[in-house]
């Protein structure tokens, strides 16, 4: 046990000369330049609307609304939006971009400004409850709602704002000549380019529909970054890139991509080198001070892992190196005597959910421990963290001696607060079970009543790895189908950021519309289906 | 009376053929083209607010409201504007352009977009009153109140909109996070340049101030073209030309720009050569199609005399010679067989009034016949309208004959409808009456209780006009000063296009808001001070 002691010593001692000496501080601005190099041009794609539609009640659609096609779109430029009023439009597909449209005169000359109002939503359900007064915990002005004075007519006008959405709503709020809507569209944006992969013939109709929702997803979040979602919060998460760049490798293989972000997180440590959990790209990329978030910073040696098996890109998984090493050397002074591992007041995020955060903490440590070791391996620097093998070992004991009941075969929090399933996901990520004690507390933990179960899809991701680790490849696949598909039967273009079957209107900020309906976090089905096309395109 | 006939008859084959051949389709490119050549630069100032004010009630203000100074200005960019909520500015004088400003992070990332609501306002009372639900029979967009979405701090965001105001009010509508108001400015624009005059050092002090609120009602319409107003209509009307172009030559002397709306207004006559009562330069150069305006396109020709004086520049004259020549030719067929003239179902504009237009239409006849002879011979194109001078007189003894009430002094209808000042005005202005006639006229209305008034600062312009015509010196500076004087004591940075001195909520748009505060038609003051200095100076 005092050697443990003196070992965590020794890493605290190194740390803080690291901290004292910000052994980064060389390396930023070149990271940050590669960054730049990297950073993507976005390919526009011009997108029309398909229909105009209307909205109807219905308790049977996804959160109580939907959209029935009626006629309007063939005359639309034609019919005086005066008379109209409003007009709802669908585009057919989930599209991120900038609107642009045109007021005709017809006959008259606009003598008057004319005053729109846009509503862009991702969801039915979204287009048709009211904001106001608002009732969400986050900023109201993520709702896409946007008025607009337009003093000009026969020319294109293009709004400023980005938006993400299916859906358009337009109201007249004032204008007194007699005008159409022309030319309306939408000027979308990616960065994802062409997917490179194709499915079996024969795959299943609901598999293909989740890799095509999938690929939607992932393509809507790739923008200048890994975004998150493109409606909210549009910014490159460290958790998110992690899944994204899984799924991209599958799919649209935009590496260069997943080495900007790598990068930029890199050139944005503090200067204590840690990494924040999130970052913007505007008005010069900064990270969002205060939001450190342990469980995130243990996952970017992964991303790395993940970037260097793809690409071979040595080089880069070299000079990114010391950074990714930091990430988890910072944390072993939190390896205590028995070798559990003691979160303190750290933010660890697995799950929008209320649970017990210990337990699952020993598994990520362990699996950033031990991805670490790969990586390290990968690229000939095993001797710098040669004593993490070492250490691996003892804390996969410590936790299961700790945290491991034989009896119930689930790991459980000795506070007796209840088991959740993040805790034998983390258990098995982190190899503190094996395949077979694994399996049997998935199994219990998913049968067990009064358990903490998988509240997002950044969780289930991690639920389907776990399954198929422990070689349950049936439950993997009916999970992928019962989740992802039952969005899909729910109508979804792009899959969610929450998603609840038995409560369409769960939010974790008090109010369904501030959810981002396409969310980069759940478009991971498209790795699974690629990776294992065995299991699941069949 | 048969020569008449015949004349008349001979006068709408000509215009016929005239309208047949489209006599100006062949200069119109080229007119077109010098216009453009002629369009200013706009010069760019930035303005910052002067104070932070709050709203006070206050019956004895103009419209019920004033702002008075509150101390905040000095540490607005340090005050975190989610406690504040709302601020409102004082930008200390009326400018025109787009508003700039920056949020600034206090120690928090921005994670969230911010809403703000910006409401721009010329007066006091315009902010002061709700809007909702909207009243004015004008379009609800010309309001100034924009909603923007904010996703970038720290950096400059310019609202695309241009606005006309003294003040602004900003509102939080949507934010989370810490930051204040930075870098708040106004790019103010005008093509008004330097004021090439001044007054005499002796000039009384409300002479001055009605001088120095001219000069800026001027300044803030000279934009691109001579706007009517630069909250609304913002455009080029002949009518605001005119007084413009008065006021501009002993000014800002920009010559050029009133070059440029001469030849706008040439280049986009109609097929048959009429020019429409106004114009706008957005997207492409265009009429508003529809609104042929008697009076208006009858005052061209003494925008173009009055140019010809200024600069001498007798090639534009000689160029927009025949447009000029066509507004009144186009109007002969009116001239009945008793020589009075018959605006028909023409649109007349002399004042926002209810009121007989036969009458005062004589006047505007004879004086638009006067003025072109008077340019005709300027530019030696006398022969072309040889008979025009002999066409008046007969005119003037036509309108004589028929509404000039010897008993009453005054130019009367027939058909018994209230006498008005208007008639009594244009009477002076066409000659009808001579100067001693004229005093009478006009003395014996401004005394007559029910009396059609002057209802606008434009009907104003031209009863000092008429006055000085008859040697009024005394009245039409006391006019002035209790007219113009009026909205200086109530407060204008910059005079009204509505002033009602018994009625400060007085509107034509059913909702005073709407009415411009700074509007071109009401900026000659500083035409009549400086052309009769010995009157007005002293």
């Amino acid at each position: 046990m005092k050697r443990v002691a003196v070992i965590a010593a020794l890493w605290a001692l190194c740390a803080f000369i690291t901290y004292a000496q910000d052994v980064f501080q060389d390396s930023r601005e070149r990271w940050m330049a590669i960054a730049e190099q990297c950073k993507p041009e976005l390919q526009m794609t011009e997108v029309v609307p398909v229909s105009v539609v209307k909205a109807v009640e219905d308790a049977a659609a996804f959160q109580g609304w939907k959209y029935v096609p009626v006629p309007g779109l063939e005359n639309l430029s034609e019919v005086d939006f005066k008379q109209m009023g409003s007009v709802t439009l669908d585009f057919g597909r989930h599209i991120t971009g900038h609107l642009v449209l045109r007021l005709k005169t017809l006959g008259d000359v606009m003598d008057a400004p004319v005053r729109l109002k846009f509503f862009f939503g991702e969801t039915p359900g979204e287009m048709n409850v009211p904001l106001d007064p608002w009732r969400g915990s986050l900023s109201r002005a993520w709702m896409q709602d946007e008025t607009v004075t337009i003093y000009t007519a026969d020319r294109d006008v293009r709004l400023d704002r980005r938006v993400a959405f299916r859906y358009l709503r337009i109201e007249l709020l004032g204008g007194n000549f007699k005008f159409a809507l022309d030319g309306l569209r939408c000027e979308a944006t990616t960065s994802a380019g062409e997917c490179r992969t194709a499915l079996n013939d024969d795959c299943p109709q609901i598999i293909k529909d989740i890799n095509r929702v999938s690929l939607a997803t992932l393509s809507e979040c790739m923008q200048t970054v890994y975004e998150d979602g493109p409606k909210r919060d549009r910014r490159l998460w460290i958790g998110d890139l992690y899944l994204e760049a899984l799924a991209g490798r599958y799919s649209y293989k935009n590496d260069l991509l997943t080495k900007r972000c790598l990068y930029l997180f890199a050139a944005l440590t503090d200067a204590n080198g840690r990494m924040m959990a999130d970052l913007f790209e505007e008005p010069e990329p900064h990270p969002q001070w205060g939001t450190y978030c342990l469980t995130y910073s243990l996952l970017y040696p992964s991303v790395l892992l993940e970037y260097l098996n793809d690409t071979g890109d040595t080089a880069t998984a070299l000079d990114l190196w010391p950074v990714a090493r930091f990430q988890v050397e910072d944390a072993l002074w939190r390896v205590r005597d028995d070798y559990t591992c003691n979160a303190g007041r750290a933010w660890l995020f697995f799950d929008h959910a209320v649970m017990d955060l210990e337990v699952p903490f020993q598994g990520a440590m362990l699996f950033a421990l031990n991805q670490t070791c790969e990586l390290a391996e990968r690229i000939g620097k095993g001797d710098e963290v040669k004593q993490w093998r070492n250490l691996a070992a003892k804390v996969r004991k410590g936790a299961r001696a700790r945290y491991y009941n034989r009896k119930s075969g689930l790991m459980e929090s000795p506070d007796g607060s209840p088991a959740s399933v993040h805790a034998q996901i983390w258990a098995v990520m982190g190899g503190i079970l094996n395949a077979k004690e694994g399996r049997k507390a998935l199994e219990t933990i998913l049968a067990k009543e009064d358990a903490v179960r998988a509240n997002s899809p950044y969780a289930m991701h991690y639920l389907l790895e776990a399954m198929i680790r422990c070689g349950m490849w049936e439950q993997a696949r009916a999970t992928m189908v019962d989740y992802w598909g039952g969005m899909v039967r729910k109508g979804a273009d792009t899959f969610w950021e929450v998603y609840n079957p038995e409560d369409d209107l769960h939010s974790p900020y008090s109010f369904y519309p501030l959810n981002s309906y396409c969310h980069a976090w759940s478009c991971t089905p498209t790795y699974f289906i690629y990776k294992y096309p065995d299991v699941f395109q069949r």
